[in-house]
């Protein structure tokens, strides 16, 4: 299984990772119900919230698909920590 | 080459070719410049701009620092094509 453990972008999916979290609980979800919404594997979704998967910009939108929400939300997450409309544990 | 000129959200990567044309040409430099600030070949970048790409996300990421610009304006262009900032001919 090939996950991104080391790439130098790493905090980028990570964060990623913590807002698919935070949202897909919001949606009172589970990680298997969401890979099936997004036609993905459960342990894929896992690695994904985790921040080890550098998805494909068609896997991550089938993600946002599966999330009730646009893409550009969740990179712009990624891309600003301090996005003062979410709350990060 | 693997494309993804099947893709059924083949007009979403089309979308996100045509901004980042666009935001290139603003740039004023070449497809080869942006290559090379990116670290990707030039007929990737060909590829991209053309719609037969489904870049991975840090590779999405890579060409947005290239082009100087957010990543999830990439995205928000491609999401919402009425964008009114952006021009599309």
């Amino acid at each position: 299984m090939r996950r991104d453990r080391q790439h130098r972008n790493h905090g980028f999916l990570r964060r990623i990772g913590e807002y698919v979290r935070e949202q897909r609980v919001a949606l009172m979800i589970t990680q298997e119900e969401l890979a099936e919404r997004a036609q993905l594997h459960r342990t894929y979704v896992t690695d994904i919230e985790n921040g080890f998967r550098n998805p494909a910009i068609l896997t991550l939108a089938r993600i946002a698909l599966a999330l009730e929400l646009p893409m550009w939300k969740i990179v712009h997450f990624a891309e600003n920590d301090d996005d003062p409309q979410v709350e990060v544990d």
